[in-house]
């Protein structure tokens, strides 16, 4: 890191940070300018260090040198990871499509959405057991039900099926029948889900947070892969700003980031990353161009009548239709 | 609610609306002009129904006209609610101060900074024993250690204590030690949590999320009221913009608004809110004279050792000045 | 608009919010709800007018039915706008790509480079002569003798150039020389010089303002089009959001939402939407993919000597490359 | 500044920064550690120069050392600037209150609101002549005869009147009409506008945009400082974020930063800093606490009857209210 001083700290404060310095392991280097002095402390510490030395008397600045992930990194592993879920792999070059309703509503609908979407082109189906609302007065979802729905969805079509993981006590009935573990943008710093989902031998599919950087949803890929589970897939699907057309800001520019900064495949989800159907077809094949490893989206037969995110939803053709101009998207993207 | 329907939708679309809402329960009102046509919906109906309808063809949108949140707001309890926690009350009208370090770092530091923010003014204690932190290579906190350390600084100083409860499986343990259950920021929507909180007989103090809007944050405190404990303290920490002098924007709004949409009682965190010592004097006085009902600071006897927070951490010296600053402006602010 | 009354509203104030509304010439339809009357205001007026009815006595909340938009909306005009640029069009289905330096720095270097990007596939020219800058010690530009070499470099390629227009006094002399006078996002609501821009008959490249929502970005068009100027081109260049690894969020739904709302063409800058030449190419691509008329960025011989804006600059070869990139893009996206 | 190296940049790399810094007259530092080269170059350049270097070979980051600012900062002057307007002073202990209407309307209501508010407290008034508007069909302001209307309400009370100028080619006009020459948030980057007011002698006033960093903020004083005018009052009115209660986020922690900064007084308007006049008084209350210099509100004889910002103006009644509180808690505030 680096350690600014203030332009009147006294000598015996550079004096002391010196010292601190050396006592925690860091080589010093000085450079003394007219007006400020500043010090390079070299040496691989952890992020907290650096706000002690922000408190010191004299010191006016610390900026930091290390990115704060390591096992995430490029620089600790050079190769994309591909992550392997049943017969098809994330992050091998071929765009991979997850789809279904937001939630499981009942067993009947969710066969039939499952099979329309199979014959449409997807590849995975998705579909939500435990929904995370706003409201406490919103349809919460089907629970333990709605999980043997899958598992029945994916023993019908043969695709692998993801959903959401919400709380430390539901890990190892999620597990027993998803396929992806589905870690939701609410939840994107809930440390202790992350911590338990690292100990877990299955995919999890993290959401990057609302309001979360890049660099948190990275760290917060670390807690998971740190304690013991490399398989982690990240999805973008759309950040807080001030816009109010659009549910979220769909950040593309995430897609080549992380390729760049880690070895984790990337998923786009411009179903929640809009909020409007009309937007779904355009930013999918946007982010196909822009090079991501999945798309993720939502389809219902009659959206009118879904019981969640019903405005955000494809229908099976328009569905359909995206498929195919994806597909012709990712064929020349090169 | 209210339906506004496309410029060129057809008479049948009108028509299917229509039914649809008699069907759902709405007493339903057409105003036909030249251009549109607007239904206004009325009856009492969960926030879910709204999407339903905007995804029908010849919908336009449709605009909510009732607050989502009923328990927690002024029009289901006109008078403030006073939470009581030990001897003391929030939301009566005394301005409460909570200080404390960050987290509870050992049991010699932890009583020796009880005992100083007691004599400086402060009514109640606050230090994490599980501490959320960004990075995996980070202080977790010192787990139930820190919770019985807690416990002896509150019978040796009689100040009740505050701590973040991070896991629904922790909620019994937490409990056994604490007076109040600290929601952090990160779990504004770990819903789990707060449905378990819900049935709790403790008071919850409930940090507002980074990137919540105040209806969200709202929402999240109306989850903990209907699943049975009213006892709820709402905690403005800042919000996240594009500013980066200060590690978050502290929205001294949000305590006059609260107030006016809901009969819960107010704190407010300058310490996280800005993330600067210099700036938490100045923007805990702005606090009481927003109204607020309770100030939370951290104070550690040597910031630059701290193992977390130490920028935003005042000394014991500042914090009793930040106190004597405070009550005179709460004196005055009629 | 649709006017809320709140729950306890007296008859009189209903009766005055009525009288008001038919005195202004709106047609009025109540909806007398168990809970509250919502009052259906037919009429097209502006939206100065919801801010009267805001502040009466008893009204809780006035509801926008009509998009404050006109002429720059789809419901205007049906069919999309081309705006012809010497022998290019823009809107009329393929990709214009308008490329070269942030700054005219030299003549020598602009002749030069203006050369380059021509062969490597560029349609048009870009270089700033008047340059908005944070800081007053940064270049600002060669002003007028920049206009002459932009103008030189017209004559030597063929090419039209695109040039930034900063204050009103400077109109007659920019319109002198370029083809396209830009907006920049600092002026975006410059209303005085989008109103003399109304009057002047070149087409007008609008840039969206950083904290500008789609809304007010097409509220500033519309400044332009009702000043008797209807050749304006929309361009998206990232938003400010809080993520800080890109400068901006290129906020790509813009592209398929300004195609839906308006009649206008559009334009995606992924030099300034990103900040960092390696994520200009796979922006380009998702731009075009999401259904873009033009891609603007810049291109210099050698960034690290730019005067301004070099991380974000591409090399001539980069620049050749990803001009045959979007080229494929653009004949798959159907 | 500091600049860190690849992890693997090659020592040729290396060399050509280091001569390049030379070149441009820095002193180099090098500091070499197990994984990385650090760069230390001490010496007082623009930030132009910083780029430059972001784009050599081997360069991982740049880091600024320097404040950007000069000529605003406290390290340039230590004591506060004292910014004289008539008899009053802003900068020199008292809070100044500033009230009017948003825009001057007719003669006759703003003599009559003007002599209200001055027997209310007010110690200067406000009114727009021209008006900002996003909408080209709203009420634009009586632009000269609005001045005239300013003068004579001057003449009329003896308080000193501030206005907006949005225009270089109105200053003349303006400036011989206004006491203080007010930059509204969307000119606060209109470069031209401020160079100009750099060459008049009288006071500005600078609103902070709307998506602004403080950093921007104050080098947009140092555009208007450093081109000859020194008596800049800086307004803090609301950021934009994604909360919609409100119209804009006032930041208050805006008010300890400038002071500590630069040497510039701070006003705040938590008319347009909120939008609700409900949330004026506590907010205006909040923000003296702050240590504010002065609060410039909008007051009119009948909000529901205002051409423009209606709903965040109080009546005289409550401007009044809101006159005694806020000299409360001045007098409070140590």
């Amino acid at each position: 890191m680096i350690i600014v001083m203030e332009r009147n700290a006294l000598p015996e404060h550079l004096q002391v940070v010196k010292e601190r310095l050396q006592d925690k392991g860091f080589k010093v280097h000085l450079s003394q300018g007219v007006e400020r002095t500043i010090i390079g402390a070299i040496g691989d510490k952890t992020p907290a260090l650096m706000e002690l030395f922000e408190t010191m008397p004299g010191v006016e600045k610390v900026v930091p040198i290390m990115q704060p992930f390591k096992m995430a990194s490029r620089e600790f592993q050079m190769e994309p990871s591909i992550i392997k879920v049943g017969n098809t792999e994330i992050g091998s070059g071929q765009v991979q499509i997850i789809a279904g309703p937001c939630a499981v509503e009942s067993r009947e609908n969710f066969l039939e959405i499952a099979k329309l979407v199979k014959e449409a082109g997807a590849t995975m189906l998705r579909g939500g057991a435990f929904k995370p609302r706003t409201s406490p007065y919103s349809f919460q979802g089907l629970e333990k039900e709605g999980l043997e729905i899958l598992a029945e969805a994916r023993a019908l079509t043969g695709l692998p099926v993801v959903t959401e993981i919400m709380d430390t006590r539901l890990i190892e009935m999620v597990a027993g029948f998803a396929d992806i573990l589905q870690v939701g943008a609410r939840n994107m710093q809930n440390f202790f889900l992350l911590r338990e989902l690292g100990k877990v031998n299955k995919p999890v599919l993290l959401k990057r947070g609302a309001s979360a950087t890049i660099e948190e949803w990275i760290m917060a890929a670390e807690y998971i892969i740190s304690s013991g589970n490399n398989q982690v897939i990240m999805c973008e699907r759309g950040i807080r700003t001030f816009e109010n057309y659009t549910r979220n800001t769909l950040d593309l520019s995430a897609v080549p980031l992380i390729k760049q900064l880690t070895h984790l495949p990337v998923m786009v989800d411009p179903s929640h990353g809009t909020g409007k159907w009309k937007l779904v077809e355009p930013m999918a094949m946007a982010a196909v161009a822009a090079g991501c490893d999945a798309i993720m989206v939502e389809v219902h037969q009659n959206p009118s009548e879904a019981l969640s995110d019903g405005p955000q939803s494809l229908t099976p053709e328009r569905f359909e239709k995206m498929v195919s101009k994806i597909r012709t998207i990712a064929s020349s993207r090169g």
